[in-house]
C-alpha cells in the first residue's frame, strides 16, 4: 500500500492574464504544500485562462504561455513547493502545431507535458480550429503510485485515453478540466467520471475551473471517485476551493512503456512510497446545490466576473417594476453588492402607477441606489420632430430609456445591464438599441417561466435565511406588460408564456423540426407562428450583449444560424 | 478523341430556399441544354445555399435537402434536361453523419453522390462542426470521357483527392465550389487550379457561386484550365453566368476501380462518344476586374443581396458630408438604385457649413432621396434632463442620429446602413448605439485609407464612362472629423490614418505580436497605443452589424477573440 495526499485546486483564472494566473497557481500550491499534499492539480489551461479563442493562433501568446510555464516552475520551487507535483494546464506549441496541454512542475522544472487527445468542435467549442491532438500518455510515479493524466474532453470518450491508461496500468488518474456549467450537467459528469474510473481500474480525480469568462461560467464541482465509481470527495460549486483527500492505494512496481491503443506511453519516477502518516482528509463530500441554487449561483458568478474582469465596479439598469428587471437587479445586488447597483425607473406616459411603486419597492427591499428619470420629454422631442406613430413611437420609448442608461454609464462608468430574457430574445420581443442596450445581459439564457421560478426561489431562500425577500410579490404575480401603449399586455402579441416556452425549448434546445413539434402535440398555427418569430429575430440576437449560458443551447456561439435564411419549418417548399 | 460541351453555371443561391434554388437550377440547366451542353456543373451546396451553418444540424432540413434533390432530378427530366449530366451541390445525411455533397442528376434520377473529403475549419469555416468526410471518388463516363469530381476545399490539397483522381485515371475533373471573395484571392485560385489540373493529368473545371450571404460574398470567377494548366475559359465576376466550353479530349476505355490513396473508386457509364459536331464555344476568357473594381463589386453585391434576400427594397443612412457616408451612399445607389436610397443629413450645433453642403452635393450627384433632420432639440432634451457633459454629451449626439435613422426605418421599412469603416471599428472610434446603428455595415471590412482609394476609383470610373462622379471632391480631400465638439479632428484622438492602417494591417490581418511590430519599424508607443485601443474595443465589435468581408481577416466570425481578455502585447507580464 502507498499513501498519497492529493489536492484539487479549483481556481478562478482570467483569460490572457499569464502573470495573475501564475500568481494564483503559486498561492494555491503553497496552501496545498502547507496542507502536506504531495500532488496538486489545477484546471485545464489554468495558466492562460479558458477559452483563449483566437489568441491561440497568435505566436506571441503561445510563446508567452510557454515562457510563463517555465517561469512558474522556478517560482513554485522558490515558494517552497518544489517537492509538490504540480499539474498545470497551459497553451503549448511545437513543430506540429498548437496544443491544449498540461504539464507537471516539480523541483523547479517542467518534468512532463501531455497534450489533449480529443478536441471538441461542437456547441461552444471550436478546438479543431486551434489545436493538434496529442498521442502520448505521460505517467508519473509519485509516492510509489503510477499517476496518469487526461485533459477534459478525453474523459468523455468511451474506450479512449482513459481506457488506454487502464490497459497500460495506473494507480490513479488526474484530470484538469474547463467544463462550462449547464443546468443539470453535474449529474451527467458524475456518471461519466465513475464510468471512466472503472475503465482506468483506478481512482479518478476531476478538477474543474470556476468563474465566468464572457458567456461561459465554470462551476467547479471537482470530484474524486474510487476505482469502482464510488464518490470519495466533492468540492463546493462556484467558489475557489482546495479539495484535499488522503488516498491509500495498493500501488506496485512501475509497469511497462509498450504503446497502447495507438498512444505512446512514457513513464518516469518522481518519488517512491513515503513512510506511513496519519490520514487527515478522509472522504470530504460537499452536497450539491439544488437546481435553482446552482443556476442562481451561475448567473451571479458570471455577472460578477464579467464586471470585475473587465474593470467595472458598478452596474446600472432600468427598473420597470416587471419581473425581468427585478430578477436582474437581485442578481446584480448578489454579484456586486447593493451599493454598486444603480436602478433607474424611467416612466413614460403609459407607465402604470404599480410599475413605479413596484420599482421603488424593489429598491427598498434590496437597498440598491434608486433614481427616477421620466422619459416623457425625451420621447416627445422625437415624436414631435419626426411625426412618429405606432411601432416607431413604441420603439422610441424603449430607445430613450436605452440612451438614458448609456448616458449614465458614460457619466459614471457603470456597466449597463440588459434585462431581457431568453423567451423575448427568441421571438424578437425586444427593441434593438432600446431595452437590448447593455454590456451584459444577465438572464439572456433564462426562459420567462424560469425567470418566475428563480424569483420565487430567491425570495424563499431569503425567508429561509431570515432576510428580506428582494423581489416584490407584485412583480412576480402581475401580468407582464411592456407598457409601450395604453393597456398593453405581452399576451396581446405572444402566446401564453408556458406554452411559448414549451415550443421554444423543443425548437431551440431540441433543434426539432415541424413534424416533431406536431407529434409533440402543438397546434400547427402555434408552431408556425412561434418559429417564424424566432427565425426572423436572428438579426436582433446578433447585436445583443453577451450573457451567461445556463442551458444546453444558448444564443450566441452555441447556436449559429444565418441571418439571411429563408428556410421555414412546416412551410411547404415544392420543387 | 471525344467531344464534350460543358456548361459551368455560376448562380446566386439563397440559404434555406430549397424550392427557389431548385427552380434556379432547372432554369439554368434548360439554358445549358438549349445550348447543346452535355454536362452542367452548379456550385457547392447550390440546392441549400452556402453556408447553412447550424441548419446542417437540423434533421428536418437535411431530410428536406435530400427530398428536394430527388424532386429536382424529376423536374429536370420534365424540363427536357434528362440527357444532361447535371452536377448539383446539396446537403446529405447518412448513417455516418451529415455531408457536404454533390450529386449527378441524369435521366430523371440521382445517378451518383460524392461527399467532400477535406473539411475546412479555419477562418470563417466551421465544417468539422457539421460534416463527416467522404472517402469515395465517383467517376462518370460522359460522352466516352471519364469525369471525376471534387468539392471546393479538396482542390486546395496537394496530393489529395485530385492527385488520387489522376492516379485512378480521368479525362476531366469538375469542381463545385462556394469560395468566398477576398481581395486578390482570384490570383491564388488560378495558380491552385492549374496545379491541380497537372496533378489530375486532365483539364479541371472550377465553378464558384456568386452573391452575398450575410458577411460573405461569392465572386464567381469560374474557370477551366487545360491539363497543362493553360487557361481555357473564365467567367465574369459577381454576375450569374453560364460559361460554355467545347472540349475535344483523347478519352479512352474505362479504367479500373482499384482503391487509390485510401479512396474507394466507383465508375459508371452514362454515355459513350457522340458523333462529331462543330465546336461553337472555343476558348472564352473574360478579363478579370481590376483590384478596385473587384472590391467595389463585392461590396455592392453583398449589400444588394443582404437587402433583397432579407426583404428590404430600400435603405436609409446618415450623410455627414464625410468620406465614409459618401462611399456607403454611392455603394447603396449602385446596389439598390438611387430611388431606393434615403440619405439624411442630421446636423448638430457643431456641424460645419461644409458638412451640410457636402451632404447636399452628394445627394445632387447621385440622385438619392435627401432630407435634413437637425438634432439640436433632440440632443438638448437629453443634455438638459441628464446634465450631460464631455464624452456623454458627444455620444448622445451620435445616438440621437442613430435613433432618428431607426425611427425612419420603423416608419418606412428601410434597411439602416451603418457607415463605419474597419479602422474605426478596430480602434473603437465609434459610438455604440450611435453611428454603429444599422442592419448592415457596407464598409465594415475596409480600412480608412482604402475607403479613400475606392472613392477616387469610383469617381474616376464614372468619368471614364462619361457619368457624373458620385462623391464630392471635398468629401475626399478634407480632414476627417466626427464633429461632436467644436473644431474636432480625427487626428486629435488617432494617429495619422496611413500609419494607423499599417499597424492595423499587421496586427489584425497578420496576427503579429509586439516584437514583430517593433521589427517592422513601428515606434513602441504607437504599437502599444494602437493595440490597446483594438483590444479594448472588442465589446463594441460584438454588437456591430454584419458587413461584407473583403480582407483575409474580417471582424466577425473570422477573428474570434474574447471580450474578457487581459493579454496586452508588449506589456511585460512577469511571473
Amino acid at each position: 500500500m502507498a499513501q498519497l495526499r492529493m489536492a484539487l485546486a479549483q481556481v478562478n483564472c482570467t483569460v490572457g492574464d499569464l502573470a495573475g494566473n501564475a500568481e494564483l497557481i503559486v498561492a494555491w500550491s503553497r496552501r496545498a504544500a502547507e496542507a502536506g499534499a504531495h500532488l496538486v492539480v489545477f484546471p485545464e489551461m489554468a495558466l492562460t485562462g479558458y477559452p483563449v479563442e483566437d489568441l491561440a493562433l497568435r505566436e506571441s501568446f503561445t510563446d508567452a504561455s510557454k515562457a510563463a510555464l517555465d517561469g512558474l516552475a522556478g517560482r513554485l520551487a522558490e515558494a517552497g513547493c518544489g517537492e509538490l507535483a504540480c499539474y498545470v494546464g497551459y497553451l503549448d506549441r511545437d513543430a506540429e502545431g498548437t496544443r491544449d496541454a498540461a504539464a507537471v512542475l516539480h523541483g523547479g522544472a517542467v518534468v512532463a507535458r501531455q497534450f489533449k487527445h480529443h478536441l471538441p468542435n461542437y456547441g461552444v467549442f471550436d478546438e479543431r480550429r486551434y489545436f493538434k491532438a496529442g498521442h502520448t500518455l505521460d505517467i508519473l510515479r509519485i509516492n510509489g503510485l503510477e499517476v496518469g493524466m487526461v485533459i477534459c474532453e478525453d474523459i468523455w470518450q468511451v474506450g479512449g485515453p482513459v481506457a488506454a491508461l487502464g490497459k497500460a496500468g495506473v494507480d490513479l488518474v488526474v484530470s484538469p478540466n474547463a467544463s462550462p456549467y449547464e443546468r443539470r450537467k453535474d449529474d451527467v459528469r458524475m456518471g461519466l467520471v465513475a464510468a471512466r474510473a472503472r475503465e482506468a481500474r483506478a481512482p479518478l480525480a476531476y478538477v474543474n475551473m470556476i468563474g465566468g469568462q464572457d458567456e461561459l461560467v465554470f462551476d467547479g464541482d471537482s470530484i474524486v471517485v474510487a476505482e469502482d465509481g464510488t464518490l470519495l470527495a466533492r468540492a463546493p460549486q462556484f467558489v475557489e476551493h482546495l479539495l484535499l483527500l488522503d488516498l491509500d492505494l495498493p500501488g506496485g512496481a512501475p509497469r511497462g512503456e509498450e504503446p497502447v491503443d495507438g498512444f505512446t506511453v512514457r513513464r518516469q519516477v518522481l518519488s517512491e512510497a513515503v513512510p506511513a502518516y496519519p490520514a487527515r482528509h478522509p472522504r470530504n463530500i460537499t452536497e450539491p446545490l439544488s437546481d435553482e441554487a446552482e443556476e442562481w449561483a451561475a448567473l451571479v458568478t458570471c455577472l460578477r466576473d464579467y464586471a470585475h474582469k473587465n474593470g467595472f465596479r458598478s452596474a446600472v439598469l432600468g427598473l420597470s417594476g416587471g419581473i425581468d428587471s427585478a430578477v436582474c437587479a437581485a442578481l446584480a445586488v448578489d454579484a456586486l453588492g447593493a451599493g454598486a447597483v444603480h436602478g433607474v425607473s424611467m416612466p413614460s406616459v403609459y407607465s402604470s402607477e404599480h410599475s413605479r411603486s413596484d420599482a421603488a419597492e424593489l429598491a427598498d427591499r434590496t437597498g440598491l441606489n434608486y433614481s427616477v428619470q421620466p422619459i416623457e420629454k425625451l420621447v416627445a422631442a422625437f415624436v414631435d420632430q419626426l411625426g412618429l406613430t405606432g411601432l416607431a413611437e413604441e420603439n422610441v420609448q424603449a430607445r430613450c430609456r436605452g440612451m438614458t442608461l448609456m448616458a449614465l454609464s458614460n457619466q459614471d462608468g457603470h456597466l449597463v445591464l440588459a434585462t431581457g430574457n431568453k423567451t423575448e430574445l427568441a421571438v424578437g420581443y425586444s427593441t434593438i438599441y432600446g431595452d437590448a442596450v447593455g454590456g451584459f445581459a444577465p438572464i439572456k439564457d433564462v426562459l420567462k417561466t424560469r425567470v418566475w421560478e428563480l424569483a420565487r426561489w430567491r425570495n424563499a431562500e431569503a425567508e429561509r435565511r431570515g432576510e428580506q425577500p428582494p423581489i416584490p410579490e407584485s412583480s412576480i404575480t402581475k401580468p407582464p406588460s411592456a407598457e409601450l401603449r395604453p393597456g398593453q399586455l405581452d399576451t396581446d402579441s405572444l402566446p401564453d408564456y408556458k406554452l411559448l416556452d414549451d415550443v421554444l425549448d423543443d425548437y431551440i434546445e431540441g433543434d426539432r423540426g415541424y413534424a416533431d413539434l406536431l407529434a409533440a402535440g402543438f397546434e400547427p398555427e402555434l408552431i408556425q407562428r412561434v418559429l417564424r418569430m424566432v427565425d426572423r429575430a436572428e438579426f436582433k440576437r446578433r447585436q445583443y450583449p453577451p450573457g451567461t449560458k445556463v442551458t444546453f443551447k444558448a444564443f450566441g456561439r452555441d447556436r449559429r444560424l444565418p441571418i439571411t435564411n429563408t428556410w421555414r419549418e412546416g412551410v411547404p417548399q415544392t420543387t
